[in-house]
């Protein structure tokens, strides 16, 4: 029988970009624009990818880092504020096996000409099969890939 | 335009069962039994109540309490292991006015020949619209009405 546990942990990231909140937020709305910083990368191979960004809508993400494991990640949205705020609930698994449950919190400010973006996330990891040192260094490139697509 | 604001809280609530993990566990995952101690109370008007239990499935509740304003809850599975935990996100409303949004974690330990429930929320409050304390106290309220129905 396996040893169930739990770790609750909780960080933050700030990060300005030079756009306007109306375009961060659309690189999050939009299924296209977010598909390419979350989920296209070099060596990923994208095995599903579908966004119903609305309150109660779905995300899914479902891929494969060359020929390793499949990594899922399910999003639902349980708030959203047009160019303003976000708030979504995540759980992933790697080959079927639960690595987390999450709660994410995304809030736009405008700042002079761009945007203030602050991300703070609430993570439940099971069985120790993640930590919180990997999940926040993750959700960094993330938002560095957002600056990426935003700026090309 | 409406001044946005989030406060994030969590707390932890630890309570015995007398009955067995499996016999707790099942209030959670019956439709029938859990609709007993989640929605009805004396007072309240049941508008409707699914529960769809299964990682991924929703619950849904909408209520209103003697001629006041409309209530909902919608809840979404993040992670079931059966008779052990529980993860869920849910959010609510009141008359189409987003609340809140939390996750959840119940886990549920034997203990003699009763069961050790742990829940543990996390919650982020919308614009001031609902309180940490009120929130605590009306799922204390829960887990009691959940032992005054384990005991019927």
């Amino acid at each position: 029988m396996t040893k169930r546990s739990t770790q609750h942990e909780t960080f933050t990231i700030e990060r300005f970009y030079p756009q306007t909140p109306e375009t961060v937020f659309a690189a999050f709305a939009d299924e296209a624009i977010k598909r390419r910083w979350f989920v296209e990368g070099e060596g990923w191979a994208i095995e599903e990818y579908t966004l119903d960004f609305r309150i109660g809508g779905f995300e899914r993400s479902r891929f494969r880092f060359k020929d390793g494991s499949v990594v899922t990640n399910d999003t639902v949205y349980q708030d959203i504020v047009e160019n303003e705020r976000i708030v979504l609930a995540y759980w992933m698994s790697v080959d079927g096996q639960p690595l987390s449950a999450s709660m994410t919190t995304i809030e736009l400010k405008p700042e002079g000409t761009g945007t203030r973006l602050t991300y703070i996330e609430y993570d439940v990891f099971f069985e120790g099969l993640d930590t919180p040192e990997s999940r926040e260094s993750g959700c960094r490139a993330l938002l560095e890939a957002l600056a990426a697509t935003l700026d090309a």
